[in-house]
């Protein structure tokens, strides 16, 4: 029988990546295509690819917590109203905003907001036991992987999407570098600043363009520095977007702790990696691309080692709607339901 | 039990989407991934998104005789020679080129070359029974759909990219028009060109660009013409170079003959394709979108009346490495499998 | 003494790219650069090519009769009213809008508007001597060039960006083609569907994207038919959005009339451009490419004769905001202060 | 009467854009447009957008001597030997290759070969006094600007494009950084790989990607080393290739030095480039568009200091042909010529 699974928030893109998603996966039913503003109009209509007859559902949380898993995708504001409702209800949530990524005081710091409800921020000491940050390859202080932690978990805070390429890249070198010197260079197609048309997101003026934005105060700043495994003080962010639609590269450096060498960077990514279904390690001097990944769950990562200036360099590809955001809630929502984790996420990249 | 497939030609485009599509196939073993040019070497140094240690295997005729079906991906000239000499053995082939798309006259028109086989050459009168072009949406003269001689066949001549679109869009009305009235402007992404590199193909040139090439003298449109159901006399094609990878576009009119309506034009596409998996019709007004069938087996397409000019006017879109070439090809895997044609090929576009 | 030159719309491409084009004229100084919704607020913000401290005038018309010429690049409801008051005052006006192209019925038929002037609708038979259609290399019936009319002018209506390519293309054919054979497919970039973000024009939907819009119906269908020298009849016109930012290419095709041939075709168009600066006559079988013209005045055209459909096909690229917009534009604003034609406009394309 | 330019190397992107702009020079004339290769072939046919009958011309070295400039475009190897053959004919040359711009120990280091003619390395001790690096603002250790070393100089090293966009942004700041703390992210078009077709460069490939290369080795980083006017240590610099044909970014940051703020690193920037016609400094938070620049020869930058880290961040756009090649070369031009060092470089970027 097919679990049944919500979405919340899918006329944006992430929302509608997952519709995408769990439209083809095997066990999993879409039950609920919910947008508050979209409600009643045609899926179709924003998504072209979705054909179909399929409309918008309103949000009714008596449908939703009636589902298995509901996942949602709307701004933070929203989401901490209605996630914390359904968790309250005990219904288990996927939340792809930042609403329960950071500890209560991060989220003061970087979203200028009170959290009302420190039980419920993952990256806060006070999170309960079922409230766990939605990477499940990283590892945490005690070494663990989060998904462990996910599995039993009511409430998953799905990670941002510079986040995850940039703590999958640095995490397991976390021990090996020397704090504060942490630069972290995002590059990010459009997509990851959302479906609202803007001035700024018009294509006469994202064509041919490449520009940073934000720095040094983007809001995943903070995010990356709390899930580090190993603090390493303030990191330094610039992110920026390039011409395409879909694809975030992270490339990051750090000067490596007195000792360390080549080797010891080496096999850190393969401890880390060498048996993760989503990561895939590439030999050093070979570089990640983007396109390699569009429309998969996956992250390509290579690290380099510069004698010169003692840095390692760390650069990682995701496609931000997928192992960015909607692919790898997916694979939240497996890790929730019990099934395998690659269930409905193994399509590779679609290139060229 | 796994049916056994081999690709040939496998560092090409088309051969290399068709291994993406056809690892994720549920009952397909993709046995052998020949290259030719590039035996031994890794596929993933071609195709960063194929991950993995495969590497591309030499040609060899008793390997591949030995595989349920082969898929031939290579430029036409070694495909006359190869599909030839597989078919001659009772081996299943899907051939990607122009080898056996057309007549023997056909062949030399368009192609300049002297078809050494008229028996496998599915255009031709003298064609055998068990030689198919590869549409299996298409219907012919007799109104049989011809995928009903696709299941049958041992040869299928897979389309042109151009003339799968623009042949689902003219098909269904080629009864309904003007002879020698039908225009196409064609607007295709550079992988349709191939993966040589080239100055043409130059990312620096093409970004940017729009430009027309081949006309009026374009190969393909010797196919459009030969597999229209009713001869609409010499049509008139132009295809062009858009700055994208995937996709393709026809636009192609005609003058309705006298007497035909809007409603006649709207009812002969719905018989056409109502129960069509792959074919998308739009509503009048709304117009198909290539970046909709991003990696899907799809084609969506619409069609409007001009009072005016007395122009029908469709439009089609479809990914050109998708039901432009490998996953057409493997709807006919599948078909001369025995296998639910859709099976494999559910994945819709992504989007955006 | 410099000229004093107002634009009023700077804040539209249209207006903004004429800014680009005439601070760098030699004998013109940019008096106004007026933006009704943005007064006051800098030019830069919106254009972060224009340095400097520029900010954008409010609307003042007796500014703007104080100018040698005024440029209007507002939508045409703004541009009929405001277009009829300078002129009315013995201003020079070069509209960039629809406003005064057509006849009066035209009007009707394609904007759905009564025309308030008959006078000054360069398109009517009623029209005032000194009202011109604003494509100096066109002819008019008598075959004389429309140059000569504009000179002597005090309001030009600057042709659509489409009419421009295609009207370059096809008038020196009308004579040669059969009527109600003429079918234009044109693909342009985002730029010429103007500035105001919308969900359309987003970066995520435009990139690898090719579709028609507003087809059969877009109103340059009427202007075109307007302003070929012969009556062709009605003209089927399918107008394309590319994944570029300028540019644009018509494709054109028409039967030739009994007794044609290809040599003809060469004579004509060679008569019309081999003495024409701005337009490049390439050889058959060699295509435009819109990025040659990028940033320039120029347009690039060719024709060949297909001899199995008898129908001759004729490409032109421009930038759309050059030839199509503002370097038209300025290459009238140069006729109607009797400057060289070419002034300031010999810039070629960047490329690649 | 107009000065004598000769262009060698004619047929790739930077000889190209030279003549592109050198032809629109009030006071220049192109007299010799070189390509070895290319001899004799219309220019027209690599460049569609230089129209006209011109060829390229062979290499002739008295030709060459003849002229009042010579500007190289070959790559360094060519360059080498043509370089110091004309400067010992008293000749004035401009080298866009890396030829001449390091030390005879650079060279070695980074380009793996011993260079000939320590006299003519602008970047060795032992460099002749009319031999200098064009980068016309730069200051040098002892803060007089490099135009003024170019002004009598015979040999002109044109900057590459990466250390154009990275000096022009750190330069100002090096007194005020921590040294070993610099690294430099950098992002370029397509153009600045050059016009060769490649399996890399095809459009199918870069186009929706985004990847870094050659790092930590970039040759690029040796020369951004050897000219910050004072020394930072060992530079970890990271370029990247990015989906579009021209423009390049510099992400730059470094550790402020102890008691540096704010304050003190806008005062430096303004001082540096207060009065400099192609550099344009943003306010802080605002940043550079790579798009604004496209064909000019700016450079937009800006740069804000992160109170967390203490590094300040400097990005910097330019058009890596424009500023970052052949715009430069024209700029060093004026100056070996007495002229006015803006004359013929006063376009601004074309935008949108």
């Amino acid at each position: 029988m097919a679990h049944h699974l919500a979405i919340v928030g899918a006329s944006g893109y992430g929302g509608a990546e997952l519709l995408r998603l769990a439209d083809a996966h095997p066990t999993i039913e879409v039950a609920v295509v919910a947008a508050h503003s979209q409600a009643d109009s045609p899926v179709a209509e924003l998504f072209p690819n979705i054909a179909g007859e399929r409309r918008f559902d309103a949000v009714d949380v008596e449908q939703l917590t009636a589902c298995d898993v509901v996942v949602l995708g709307t701004p933070h504001g929203p989401a901490l109203q209605l996630g914390a409702e359904l968790v309250d209800a005990g219904t288990k949530v996927v939340d792809l905003s930042a609403a329960f990524r950071l500890s209560v005081d991060g989220f003061t710091t970087w979203y200028g907001e009170t959290h009302p409800r420190p039980d419920l921020a993952a990256g806060d000491d006070r999170a309960a036991e079922h409230v766990a940050y939605g990477l499940p390859e990283l590892t945490d202080q005690d070494g663990m992987r989060l998904r462990e932690r996910i599995r039993g978990a009511t409430l998953v805070a799905n990670p941002g999407c510079y986040p995850t390429a940039a703590l999958l890249g640095l995490a397991p070198l976390a021990d090996l570098v020397e704090p504060g010197t942490v630069v972290i260079d995002g590059k990010s197609g459009t997509s990851g600043a959302g479906r609202a048309a803007s001035d700024r997101l018009h294509f006469a003026h994202v064509h041919a363009d490449v520009t940073a934005y934000a720095a040094p105060t983007h809001r995943h700043t903070g995010e990356i520095e709390r899930w580090l495994p190993t603090p390493v003080g303030a990191v330094s962010f610039t992110p920026h977007l390039v011409p395409m639609a879909r694809g975030l590269l992270t490339t990051s450096s750090a000067v490596l702790a007195d000792g360390v060498d080549a080797d010891q960077v080496a096999d850190a990514l393969h401890d880390a990696y060498g048996n993760e279904p989503f990561v895939h390690l590439l030999a050093p001097g070979t570089f990640p691309h983007t396109k390699a990944l569009a429309g998969a769950n996956g992250c390509q990562l290579s690290a380099v080692v510069d004698p010169r200036t003692r840095r390692v360099l760390v650069t990682a590809a995701i496609d931000n709607l997928g192992k960015g955001a909607a692919g790898q809630a997916l694979q939240n929502v497996n890790l929730l339901l019990g099934e395998d984790e690659t269930l409905g996420l193994t399509a590779i990249g679609t290139y060229p």
